[in-house]
C-alpha cells in the first residue's frame, strides 16, 4: 500500500470538496446558471489580485497567459527587458523572442533575487523599453523577486509596462496590483488556487490596455480584447472550462473563508518551518536573499544522488517532492508549500526527507528537522 | 483552513479509489452484474478469515453481527462465558442477557489481556457452557486477547463455541479461523476493511452451524440460516448494501495486492512505532501485556484534561484521535493504526500530540516521539 502525498510546486493537491464540486453533472457554458458562477469568480479573482480591473479567465495553462501578456502588448521590434534568474525567466525570453521583440536581460544568478537598482539602471539608459518581464516567484530557484520595488521603478514611466508572472506568487505573497502599479499580473489554477491545471488568470492595468489597443501582433485564441468584451457579459469568447470554473468558485470561497491574509500567513509559516528544518538537517538553502513562500529549495548533502532520492521518496514512500532543473538537476530538493497544504504536510515532507537521507547513507539525526519545524508551526497552533 | 486527519479506531479513512468506485451509478441487487461482484467478495472474505466456510455479508454495523452470533446459537437459559475487559466485553454481556442467556464472566482489568488458564478453569468446572465470547482486539482498552490459545481450549469441547468479535482484529492480527478452531468470527466494514460503516461479515464453523440448526430464538432480519441459503446463490436475503459491496470488492483487491501478511506487518509496524513514541514522550501505555495493533492507548500526563485535549486536536488542528471511554474518560488517548494508514499518518498523529502537549503545558521535547517512531518506521523504508 502506498498512500500518495503530492508536495510538488504544482500541480498541487486539490481539496476534496473541490473535487466533489467539479464532479457535478456538466452544464452548458452559454446559460444563466454558468454566467452566475462566472460572475462570482470574476469578483473573487479581483479580490485576490487586489485590482479593480477585469481579471480574465483563460482556458489554458499558465504559459497561455504568459503568451497572451506578450502577444497582446509587445510588437515586433519592441525593446523589452527580462529578469532572467531561472527556468521561468528563460521562458519569458523565449516567448518575447517568438514574437519578434528586441530582448535584453538582467541576468540574475540562480538562487538570487533581482536588485531593483539594476532594472532602474537599464531603464534609465533605455527609456524606450516597452515592458519589463519578471516572475513574482521563480519556481525553479524558489526565489521571490521584489515586485513592489520593481513596480515603483516602472510606475512613473508612461510607456513601460511591468509584467509579473505570478504563477507561484499570487495567493502566496501579498500582491497589490493597483496599489503597487503592476501592469500585467497573471497566474494559473494549479498552484495556490488548488485546482487541476487548465485555467489561467490575467489582469491588465489601464496602461497595459492602452498598449493592447495598439497591438499589431497576429493572434486569435489569446486575444485579450475579445475576451474582455465577452467576459464583461459573464461569458467567454470560446468554450469555457466549465468544471474548472465551478471548482474555482469553491476555491475562491475557501480562500475568502480563511481570509486572504491568513492564506499568506499559512504559506509563510510552512515555508519558514521548512527552511528551519532544512538548516537543522545541514542542508544549505538555494534562495540566498529572498526565499519564496511557494516552495523551499535546498541542496542535498554531498554524495546523495538527487534524482535517485526524489524517485525513491516518490515511488517507494509515496511522497512527491521536486528535484532541480537544468544546472541544478540532481543537486537540490524543492518542497512545496502551495495551496491545500498544512502543518502536517510540512512534517510529512521533512520526516520523509530525514528517513530518506538516512536510507541514502547521509549522517542525519532523525527528528531534528521535524522538531525545528514544530517549534515554528507551534506558533500557529498556540494561537488556536 | 483545516485539513482533516481521521485517526480514530473506526470509522477510518476510506481510500480515494474506493470512494470513486462506490460513486458509480446504482445498480440493482437482483442482477447478474451484482451477483458477480458479490461472488468475488465472498471468495475474498474467505481468504481474510482463513476459512473454507461461508463468510456472510450482512447490512448493518458490527453490532448486528454480534447480535446474530448470539441470537443464532444461544438459546434462553444457556450458560455462556464472556471475557469482560472493556466496553465491548460489556456489550457481549448485554447482548447475551437480552437473549436470556445465563451469563458468567471472566473479569479482566481494563488494559490487561485475558489469561487462557482462567477460561480453561471455568470451562473445566462448567463443561455445559454453550459458548465463550471474546474480543480479538478490545478497542476500548487497545488490548489483544489471545484468540489462538482460547481456541485451543474450546476446540476439544464438542458443544462449546468460541465466538470472536474480530471487529478490530480481522485484517489487523492474523486470525486463522479454521486452523485454530474459531467457531464464530465476525467483523465490520469501517475498520481494517477501510469502508464506511454499514457492512458486517460473519462466518460459522460446522460446530456453530450445528448449534444454529438447534436455535430456538425468535429472529428474522439476522437469521443466518436464511442468509446462508441466499448467499450460496450469490444474492442476499434482504436488500443488499450495493455501494458498500462494490467498495468491498475494491478493498479486497487492495488487500490482496498488498498481500495479507504485509497488511498485518504494516499494522504491527505503525503500532510498534506509536508505542515507542508514547514511551519516548513519557506516556504510559494502557495495554500492559499484549497490546493490539489496531490502536494504541496511552495515558496523558498528569494535569492534561484529556477531553479538552482530544477536542483541541480535532477542532483546532484537524487531527481526530479517540479519548477514553467510561472510567478511562479524560485520561487516555487512543491512536488508530487501522486500515488505510501509513507511516506518515503515524508521524502526523505523534507530531500533533507533541505540539498539543506543549500547548497544554506539558513538559515535552518536540520531535522526541517522532524520532522514536522514525527509528522503527525506517525498517520498512530501508527494505524498499
Amino acid at each position: 500500500m502506498l498512500k500518495k502525498y503530492l508536495l510538488t510546486p504544482g500541480p498541487t493537491a486539490v481539496p476534496e470538496q473541490v473535487l466533489l464540486d467539479m464532479a457535478v453533472p456538466m452544464i452548458h457554458h452559454r446559460t444563466p446558471a454558468f454566467a452566475e458562477i462566472f460572475a462570482s469568480c470574476r469578483e473573487g479573482l479581483k479580490k485576490v489580485f487586489k485590482t479593480e480591473e477585469d481579471v480574465l479567465i483563460l482556458l489554458g495553462s499558465g504559459t497561455a497567459a504568459m503568451d497572451a501578456a506578450v502577444s497582446n502588448t509587445v510588437n515586433p521590434g519592441d525593446k523589452v527587458l527580462v529578469i532572467n534568474g531561472g527556468k521561468f525567466g528563460e521562458r519569458w525570453v523565449k516567448i518575447c523572442k517568438a514574437y519578434g521583440a528586441d530582448v535584453h536581460t538582467v541576468d540574475v544568478p540562480w538562487g538570487r533575487s533581482v536588485n531593483p537598482a539594476d532594472v532602474k539602471d537599464f531603464l534609465g539608459k533605455n527609456p524606450d523599453t516597452k515592458a519589463v518581464f519578471v516572475q513574482g516567484s521563480e519556481t525553479s530557484t524558489t526565489v521571490y523577486h521584489p515586485v513592489k520595488e520593481l513596480a515603483a521603478v516602472t510606475a512613473d514611466m508612461p510607456e513601460t509596462l511591468l509584467v509579473v508572472d505570478g504563477i507561484t506568487s499570487v495567493g502566496v505573497h501579498d500582491t497589490r496590483m493597483d496599489e503597487w502599479g503592476v501592469d500585467i499580473l497573471l497566474t494559473g489554477s494549479q498552484k495556490a488556487f488548488m485546482l487541476p491545471p487548465g485555467l489561467a488568470f490575467i489582469a491588465l492595468s489601464k496602461k497595459a490596455w492602452t498598449a493592447a489597443e495598439k497591438s499589431s501582433q497576429s493572434k486569435f485564441y489569446l486575444d485579450l480584447k475579445t475576451e474582455r468584451k465577452n467576459q464583461a457579459k459573464n461569458t467567454t469568447a470560446w468554450t469555457a472550462g466549465v468544471s474548472l470554473v465551478i471548482g474555482l468558485k469553491t476555491v475562491l470561497g475557501m480562500m475568502e473563508a480563511e481570509g486572504l491574509e491568513n492564506v499568506f500567513k499559512r504559506h509563510a509559516l510552512n515555508a519558514e518551518a521548512t527552511r528551519a528544518a532544512a538548516k537543522a538537517l545541514g542542508m544549505r538553502l538555494l534562495a540566498e536573499d529572498y526565499p519564496s513562500d511557494a516552495a523551499t529549495g535546498c541542496f542535498l548533502p554531498e554524495g546523495v544522488d538527487g534524482k535517485a532520492f526524489v524517485k525513491y521518496l516518490r515511488d517507494k514512500c509515496g511522497v512527491a517532492l521536486a528535484g532541480g532543473q537544468d544546472k541544478l538537476e540532481g543537486k537540490i530538493l524543492r518542497i512545496s508549500h502551495l495551496g491545500y497544504h498544512d502543518a502536517f504536510d510540512t512534517i510529512t515532507a521533512i520526516s520523509a526527507i530525514e528517513m530518506g537521507l538516512r536510507k541514502f547513507g547521509a549522517d542525519v539525526k532523525l527528528g531534528s528537522g521535524v522538531s525545528a519545524a514544530q517549534e515554528i508551526l507551534m506558533r500557529a497552533m498556540a494561537e488556536r
